[in-house]
């Protein structure tokens, strides 16, 4: 079989330098192109030192139809447009955006405050958590990416949401590298800004990820409760870990909420349950694919702690995950487990 | 009025180093000795390169009688005896340990795993969260500096208690800088260990500031719920942010939370309310002895966050605002609000 | 005496930012005001939570005559117009721009790429580096404050250039933290880029504080020889160290250099020179007004280290310094030594 | 051909887990035993959470004579033990401690303080600075792996040194991320102590890498001028940047100096010379094998910049690049470039 012939659409933020940085390696794939505006013309390894040595293109003069899949790391809005454009090229596009992920488009805009531009594929897109997806991206033109924060959130819930062991409020505790904010140069990311500093923001219900995470939730169980989720920045590049609150229904402890876990994800390559007392952190997953739940009961209450890379499975290697699911190649190549 | 003789004794760790700082430029107190049983003979600035130059002495040594007040940064037991000993000598003591924050032998054995070396004294002890205890630090001969975790925790919950608006289980998850474990080199505080990385730690109901900080919680409203309390490592030398969860009673929204806490804090020289819509972070706090609170409504839960410095209103700064208090000085000399 | 009224233009870069704390605590000052052209009327702890609740006022609205002293923390050639304007209306001036600290206005051309915009003040302008420079302060209207790696070097250098020791090319390699490089965000200061990384920049003989180091290595001796300086980026927010190579001419080691430097310092409140084996760090100097000398032989060579704060002895601070021996004030009130 | 057969002796120090790593994904090698005396009987990931789960024993009971080659990262003289066992059993050896980088049993004394423990190999070990070392590695039993200061600095120097343009003292200004300073947590590690901290160490003519530096340098040219060396601790995890200063002899500019540059190593897989007005930084190496150099000419005087990853190309990359010679294997094979 030939190579996978791959387009990256704005690969000089975070997510396309860690998408260039991925495929460059994977040996199905062969990079068609690589976009980007500001930097056409020029080489990747001029946006970033550890780059490959890529020759960046003008969106308008990619050539779109070349590739079997586009990855698209644009703006939210202006990616739904190149994804419509791409699909009716036939090629298949994995979106990294916020476009295609809120199924209700009345939804997308009281989030974002803007009409959908495709609304038309928002039903077929395919929600790419990649550990439950799997029926469905072989056939998938169109693969929705989820948010780094919901893909720690929701691989921690799952299991317990599915046997329906939730009994009220939910609380989900999350914090973020810096990368998670994007590459454009902003106050609040300049380093002395950030350094020493640790700060909470959008806490409560007032995150764009929040309607993501429930209406997955609502998914896997129709009663989920409600979401409180807490958002903060942490002083350092890459890494996430949220740390989730469940009231539990019924009675639990490590043990059995242990093997709950383990039977579900013990097959999984790229989640890992630990065993009771064990608790993960950002080194457990950083520049992996990996993600790692820890699992503490304390009263009635379940802690559930789960860590990723945000850039990693929380974006760019979860992308390349269900790239590989799409295209029929076996599920860990290319990527660390 | 002549100036007020304090010693320090165990000066050379994180909570001492400040300690000698902060009483260095306070312009009624004069320092009669610090010590130090590893550096005794050395300078204090032979410790840390910023500290001041004071001479240290092995406890043994130091002319405890001299001072008016001392204060302990020792390990939890060693304290408990040195306080007892001040004490007979008509020393007044600010105990920054562990060993009289707990009223209950019992609960100190459970925790500590050990016999209370001076249970007689337990009673005595006023709790020394400072803007709570005012009417108790003039005579007393005995203050228990609150620890750094149940300060950010318990500043926060007050107001909601007192009032009764608790409805179920609290949930506090908070992130510490590393001076909040100590001085002495181990595996987990290591550089390479920490920088690049955010690690949970003693979640649940594990760790050893939850009796304290439900033991206060019960002193303000004997139906008070039950504590979740996650404490998280962060990749910072110094600094406090805590999370705070709780289902309310009642109907509220922030504009009555924030009505209710600025009545309880707005004269509070070093409590200040964010109004609603701003959240504090370590930028707020680090190298002063504030404790700043945010207050979001969302849904039936109150999310409070209050950050503080761990060394200064965590440590030192809040065990000088209470000598302060003790000795009948104004409550912010010295101090940074 | 009444208080000395003073004006901050430009309060909300971190200079600024700097002066304002400094000076907010300074008690032979009262604040006249503080502009900014882009947070006119705010507050400047709406820039910076740790920031004292000063009102914003734009420049062209600020009471420029009622001051007796304007510290001017604008961009160069912006700093030159208005340090005129000060001037002509009888107010002294401290600039903490590079406007004045090349007494040669073809050399300033050459550098900066125009034409100065004041030329006629280059020759009264008083180089304040405050150690040096008490003579000129008292009668001078216009102060010039020295660049914060110019402070560092030329501190260290200063003894040995003196009395003739240079013997060929003298190079510093000199360390920075991340606020030298301003508060506007760029690509450069964003903390995803400075984290984990360290990068020399501008190195050899092409960074614009070389010309004000070696006009003033001149005004020591004018057989200064030549000087290599090469910045580095660090991952710090504040702090330099500069790390300087003289070949020596004539026969020197370790307890000679020392007893040459504390001549010259030892009386010095702001200027500590350690002994022999001992070597300076940033946490020697950060939030102080000092600088710290470290002495190594090597050969024939001198291996001079010398760590500031770049915004406190490096910027803010020495300002201050300058300010207080321009009023006739104790130097040290207000500033850590 | 079958997988070779490799030992590491002393895997959970910073250089035993990155050797785990590289070693683990290496696809001609198979880790016979991994062994550590603290941790015998656990697994690697139990030491650190991103390493491979291999087991640990203890080093008398490791198989030593099943393997082809062990990496020695012991202390230095230790390690000369261990060595010569596995060479009378027929077992390659790369030693990454220092005890086979000095040619001269009398220079070790001096500078280790204690008689060399095996001072009969001392002759037979190759110097492994791969890229000069290559004609010697395919018979090589024993192998000495180069101090990661002197691999950064080497590389730099070689070019100009052996044409002999070197004309006085070169100076060496050095920089390193903590894990240089190996795993054990002593003080001057501790996060709180580094971390927003600088610090020179060692500087002059006194750290143990200059030795080994000058003594190589005159195989290149036995009229190498004098070093002066400075070495400097980062706050970063891992990472080293040396910024070198060589008085030139003859007429060099930038275009002349990448010539001569390029001319040695523009077909090596792992030296990277930057083209004249680029520099490298850490961003540029960290988690690579590769060593990148900036040639500045300033005046008379070479300003070479050269980074590495202290881990990578300065010690367990290198170590695997010198595996890869020793046995025949593409020299890239298992490492990233």
């Amino acid at each position: 079989m030939g190579k996978i012939s791959v387009g990256i659409v704005g690969a000089t933020g975070y997510t396309g330098l860690e998408l260039a940085r991925i495929l460059g390696g994977h040996p199905a794939v062969s990079i068609a192109f690589a976009t980007s505006e500001s930097y056409a013309g020029r080489c990747l390894s001029a946006v970033h030192p550890a780059a490959p040595s890529l020759p960046l293109v003008a969106l308008e003069g990619a050539p779109l139809a070349e590739a079997d899949v586009v990855f698209l790391c644009l703006p939210h809005a202006e990616s739904a447009l190149v994804a419509a454009e791409a699909l009716a090229m036939g090629v298949r596009v994995v979106d990294l955006s916020a476009d295609f992920r809120l199924k209700d488009a009345a939804v997308y805009r009281a989030w974002y405050g803007l009409e959908h531009p495709a609304p038309d594929l928002l039903q077929e897109a395919a929600y790419g958590l990649t550990e439950f997806a799997r029926p469905h991206l072989p056939a998938a033109r169109l693969v929705t990416n989820p948010g780094c924060y919901p893909t720690s959130i929701l691989l921690a819930l799952q299991p317990l949401l599915a046997v329906g062991a939730a009994n009220g409020t939910i609380i989900a505790d999350s914090k973020s590298g810096v990368s998670g904010a994007g590459r454009t140069p902003k106050q609040e990311t300049h380093f002395v800004e950030v350094a020493d500093n640790f700060s909470p923001y959008s806490i409560g219900r007032s995150h764009r990820h929040l309607p993501e995470i429930e209406q997955q939730m609502r998914c896997w169980n129709p009663d989920s409760p409600q979401l409180i989720f807490s958002p903060h920045l942490l002083p350092v590049p890459r890494g996430i870990l949220s740390t989730i609150y469940m009231p539990l229904k019924g009675s639990w402890n490590e043990s059995r909420l242990y093997d709950l876990y383990q039977e579900q994800y013990q097959s999984e390559p790229f989640v890992q349950v630990l065993e009771p007392g064990k608790l993960p952190s950002l080194a457990h997953v950083n520049y992996t694919n990996k993600c790692v739940i820890g699992l503490v009961v304390a009263g009635e209450t379940a802690v559930l702690t789960a860590a990723i890379d945000n850039l990693g499975k929380g974006a760019a290697g979860q992308a390349v995950q269900n790239m590989n699911v799409m295209f029929g190649i076996e599920e860990i190549v290319g990527l660390i487990g």
